[in-house]
């Protein structure tokens, strides 16, 4: 039987920007679009060009990514304007994407209430919009707006707005679940009938999770016809957040209700990634990752209850739903010495780093490991870290130079003339060969200061970290307060632009950012001195 | 038409307590066990009495709950024993539980494997068990563990189950996705098909989250019959929770489709408690609340795009699915940058800060607002520094006291015994009433050793502040590198557990820590000794 394909379109970088407390950069929705592109992703919805520099800059580099459709988001043509005389549809039309996916009112109240405009007045903007899209040579889609409160309230007009766009040439109409109250029989009900009215290859389904219903409403939508299915990663999303594609994907890959019937761009290789492209966005907002989260948590398949401890390693397939490598994740019992050894060698292996699997300092290394995740360190993010520890405890890295103290002064005080200022200085006395060095540096914070100083003579070593530029840092609380532990993450970046990240954990916020610094520093003499010599 | 009676069956203290990290002592269980009490949960699970003193102690206190059927939890007997010869099942009979639930495998997978015995014998162990807990007086249910698999595996056999309980007098069998797998369009198929066999009132249903299902699961099982729901506070449970029930009641309450045909014990009344309720469970586990959990989330009803704010304002229930007042959450309008004049005047309103809405003082807070946002503050997390700012525009907060300079030393070095320390310590000079007060203070960094210094003494001021406890400490770097902006979020608490949250920006983090903690100090005066006079 052949498969009948369903297309995933991901809005985290748009609808998941309306969360609270977000606020992407465009280095953000860049990684967070590769990482898309990279899991099979059909189209990923970037923003609005045009409307904010952000946005316009991520679509001015999409030709980075391989195989999505770049879609941009934005408003159908006022009414009453021409598509040229409406300067916010022409910015759109303008912008770098492959795709375009309008907004529509299909919901009559809203049209009359905030548009106070005539109900055919929405459908000419609608399939007028359509039409300009086509034209301009890009994917037209319509997402149309509070659909089930529209259709409950006004089928009629509801699917005339969905027609009127599907008629105009849209490939695909969205209905969506604007405030996220719909429930998934109400869901299924009316997309059956839309169904019979524009084909299901042209429908999309757009929910969000006011009722604990995203996922399933978005299966039910699925089952019902849509074969376009919207969604954030993390479920992401004003109010409540969006579906989340991280728990529809590999319900989609995994269960064959659904896998048996459908085909969707994610391969089950890719899927391996899920877990980690779950990290990644957590990573960008800086948020701790949800323990309990579906498929991806660190709990998601960690068991308490000792009973079913035993009889999970005895036949983990009658405990688990799915088997946790599917999506990247793993199985946490409380005797899991086995996964963990499995683990270092096969990080080992990912590192070029050369080890016999029955050498004891392996053992050495995952015992290290484990106590400093207890400490709080976390090598997901900060792969430099960890191989400069795992090469160091195999015996491979040499001692380029130690600092021997540091101090640094912040201090806020008027300055001559009255205003207040406050000064950041730091000073370093360093080892090299046998030698001290003592720098001292100024900075924008005590951070900064720190990194001046300790960048600013080490030795015959000076050329080599000359071309080191922070482009990153990350600092997270790990337990509350201001005394709690401090994790610090420094993405740092060389002159070829190639980046690596390191880590550092104290209960002082600078010793933490010194660690990671330090760690920077060695793992760059490491990877272009030592290899040169 | 009169409605059916659904009954809701929280297992927080049983099925939550197996959650990753979660350890309730028995004053916790107490506290949850009277909050569900006070909403109109029908039964209680508080634990295996007789298996851990906790719950023997929780279940000799019972008494105390007026309304809700307190639940032990155990094993059927054990095959090969008599009632009375199986201490482990006596232990549960000679409990002071109003009714017990046991737990029986259903999947003769299960039975084989893991008890190693016949089929007929679990099944003559369930109805003994059922009659003995009858016999004693209680209400008996039973548990059928991995019902949904053992059904699609063996489908006579898990009926047969499930009979057995029935037939043996068992109030409630409970049909449960122990591994979570199971989709809702095949629970609602498998609980239809036995709900031919035994009444839908004596039904019930336990689901997991592990597809994101849980509550679709449920809802599910209610449409096929099942009268009887379990689920947890804020879905904690094992792996990714159970289904939740702070999900579960207002959609049961709200929504036509299950308000018009069930009725439940949560009254509409009690329904207001909710959020407070499943804030609750969050203070008990020293968690921060879910901004995003559905109802009851603090971003449930937020909005951040303007024109949807102003529309809101206008008629909030065409863009709201529910009454944010009916979960006894509270609709927010962002103060973010597409704020508007109304967004600041609904909050105005919300921190009841009484104002003309003329007053020329709102386009200068307005335009305050938009330019500390460029300059890199938010406060959508820091409302405390927006009511400061707010009611310093408009005229009304004293100063109280005035920092004229700080100064912030970290040092490392090697101590007297050559170990390597890193010493903080911060001195403050404060003008308090025209008085210069000189402190110091030392701390794990350079923040804890500030915030020491800062509230040593503030003169008069100093028994409003001496209760402040900082409870969480959040940095973001606005751009990259460590010369960038950083912002920082502070929350503090009072001895009554207040909480407020307050920010500080710039390019030095001492410098925002420092702004953030004097605006948390300010806040808490301003409340607590400008409003006593």
């Amino acid at each position: 039987m052949t498969k009948e394909r369903v297309y995933l379109f991901d809005t985290t970088l748009r609808d998941g920007a309306q969360a609270h407390g977000v606020d992407f950069s465009v280095e953000d929705k860049i990684l967070i679009a590769r990482s898309l592109d990279s899991l099979g992703i059909d189209y990923i919805e970037g923003g609005y060009p045009g409307a904010n520099p952000t946005d316009t800059d991520l679509f001015s580099r999409r030709r980075q990514y391989k195989n999505a459709t770049f879609t941009a988001f934005g408003m159908t043509k006022r009414a009453g304007r021409s598509v040229s005389n409406d300067p916010g549809f022409r910015a759109i039309l303008q912008s770098e994407a492959d795709a375009i996916c309008c907004v529509a009112k299909s919901w009559d109240y809203h049209v009359r209430v905030a548009l106070q405009i005539a109900n055919d007045e929405n459908l000419e903007s609608i399939s007028q919009s359509i039409v300009a899209i086509k034209d301009h040579g890009r994917e037209p889609m319509l997402d149309c707006e509070h659909f089930f409160d529209g259709y409950k309230s006004n089928p009629e007009y509801a699917l005339d707005c969905a027609r009127s766009a599907y008629d105009a040439g849209a490939r695909w109409v969205i209905l969506c679940d604007t405030n996220g109250g719909t429930l998934p029989e109400e869901i299924e009900t009316i997309v059956t009938e839309v169904a019979k009215v524009i084909p299901g290859d042209h429908l999309g389904i757009h929910a969000h999770n006011d009722t604990e219903n995203a996922v399933a409403n978005t299966l039910a939508a699925l089952r019902a016809g849509a074969r376009q299915l919207q969604g954030t990663l993390n479920g992401l999303g004003e109010r409540c957040g969006n579906a989340n594609l991280i728990s529809l994907i590999p319900t989609l890959l995994l269960k064959s209700e659904y896998a048996d019937r459908f085909e969707i761009g994610v391969t089950p290789e890719k899927l391996r990634q899920i877990t980690h492209i779950s990290r990644v966005l957590d990573e960008v907002l800086n948020r701790t990752p949800d323990l309990y989260a579906p498929y991806v948590g660190a709990a998601a398949f960690a068991t308490k209850a000792g009973i079913h401890a035993s009889a999970i390693l005895k036949d983990p397939k009658t405990y688990e739903h799915v088997d946790p490598e599917a999506v990247g994740n793993r199985r946490k019992i409380h005797v899991s010495e086995q996964a963990g050894r499995s683990n270092i060698l096969s990080e080992l292996e990912r590192f070029n780093i050369d080890v016999a699997k029955n050498d004891p300092g392996i053992d050495r290394l995952l015992e290290e490991v484990k106590q400093r995740q207890a400490l709080g360190y976390a090598y997901e993010g900060a792969d430099a870290s960890f191989e400069l520890m795992a090469r160091r405890m195999l015996g491979s890295v040499p001692k380029f130079f130690d600092v021997d103290s540091f101090r640094v002064l912040v201090e806020r005080r008027h300055n001559a003339v009255g205003e207040l200022v406050t000064v950041s200085e730091a000073t370093v006395k360093v080892n090299v060969d046998d030698e001290v060095v003592m720098s001292v540096g100024e900075g924008n914070g005590p951070i900064n200061a720190l990194d001046m100083a300790l960048r600013k003579d080490l030795g015959r070593f000076q050329e080599y970290i000359e071309d080191i530029e922070l482009v990153d840092y990350k600092v997270r609380i790990l337990t509350g307060g201001t005394d709690a532990i401090t994790r610090v993450l420094v993405e740092s970046m060389d002159r070829d632009r190639n980046r690596w990240f390191t880590v550092g954990v104290s209960p002082n916020i600078v010793d933490a950012s010194f660690e990671a610094l330090i760690d920077s520093i060695n793992y760059k003499l490491f990877r272009d001195h030592a290899s040169a010599h």
